[in-house]
């Protein structure tokens, strides 16, 4: 939450940090997002997930207000960014398209591969490269012989949650390798999920972890944010 | 629309059919569409897509009551889908899913390859088959070598409009070929997407056109209708 709040303040947006208690009912908690949503100097509400186990993340998402929305991991959003139509950006997949923009990378009809399909990376993801003509697959768990899908790759994501599972061996030579990983590796120290001693010499361009996709994913928040400011201004305007 | 009509005569749905003249304007529309919303005799709405061309697809969509979406169009039930949570199906890629299950073809593991990636097929394809745990690829107009991937394929959809653009050279040994085109051939006769005479003897499994996707979908619409009508009477037992 550190990293929100500061970038908040460095951005002159006003924020409220809400720090409940673990045993807020649910009914607290939903009183607490109808209040936000109906507050005018409140354009994005992020709930930080996971919620304790008594509490239903699905039925606390869908009451925040779509237009509120800044995670954009309400389900009307979530269709938007399917259908190609969005005002919000899925944060991480977002700060990954922008870090590939920004290296000069051209997505259009390059193999892209996404290892991991969760609803907050790797789906959206995948709509993300389609959306800019990559041919897109993605992998998983259950996929069989995954060396030789992620062998294909000219773009190859991770976000499996696994330290250092990507090796250089399952990455094509001069490939883009983007870590969304977090993770700890056998000492307790931050890694990610690809092994970047064995990629980095094969790859063309790629991550590090901390530092890579992580900062670019709080920029994102920030944008949807201006957006669903921008936006309410223009609602108010007519 | 005549099948569509058939379907639910011989389900025994009551049905009204809005022919309305193709100068109607947006304001009519969503006149009608806010009765329909509001008749608590009316549980599933669809709209005949395309609509003249002076009337936004996408407006009028919105503006159909998600509960009452049956053909899964709006974002909501767009973003559910992708979710992985939804009460209605998409239908056309869910008939599909129906024609896989009854043939016996488990998907897990699986390699899918969807050539297409429209809103209404290829893209909810991909998520009902990474639903079931397929590794999963998206196909379009701006992949390179296409036949690579369709070669990989262990199952194969075909969503691109175009007649007999799947040729036997393209699929592998064995493979489940699914065929969502209905098309026209250099005579005028309909056809799919697929090359059925060239791909048939290679294809473990094919569907024809007409006669193979298409009566799927209707199905999938009344079952669509009916899930409406079921949650609309949970919601009135409370």
């Amino acid at each position: 939450m550190a990293n929100k709040e500061k970038a908040c303040a460095e951005l002159g947006f006003y924020s409220e940090k809400h720090a409940l208690p673990e045993e807020t009912t649910e009914a607290e908690l939903l009183s607490l997002i109808e209040r936000l949503n109906n507050d005018d100097k409140i354009h994005g509400i992020l709930v930080q997930l996971p919620l304790p186990k008594h509490l239903d993340d699905k039925t606390i998402i869908n009451n925040i207000l779509p237009s509120k929305d800044v995670d954009a991991f309400h389900p009307t959003n979530v269709g938007r960014i399917m259908i190609g139509d969005f005002d919000f950006v899925p944060c991480t997949p977002a700060g990954i398209m922008e870090l590939i923009h920004e290296s000069g990378v051209e997505v259009s009809g390059k193999e892209c591969v996404v290892i991991g399909r969760s609803n907050i990376v790797g789906k959206p993801m995948a709509m993300l490269l389609l959306h800019e003509h990559g041919t897109v697959t993605v992998c998983h768990s259950r996929t069989k012989d995954l060396k030789a899908q992620t062998r294909r790759a000219d773009i190859l994501v991770a976000a499996v949650g696994i330290p250092k599972f990507v090796t250089g061996d399952m990455v094509k030579d001069g490939a883009v390798v983007i870590d969304v990983g977090m993770d700890r590796d056998e000492n307790g120290k931050l890694c990610g999920d690809v092994d970047f001693d064995s990629v980095e010499p094969v790859a063309g361009a790629i991550t590090p972890v901390p530092g890579g996709v992580g900062p670019m994913t709080i920029a994102m928040l920030m944008k949807n944010t201006l957006t669903a400011a921008r936006r309410a201004h223009e609602k108010k305007q007519g």
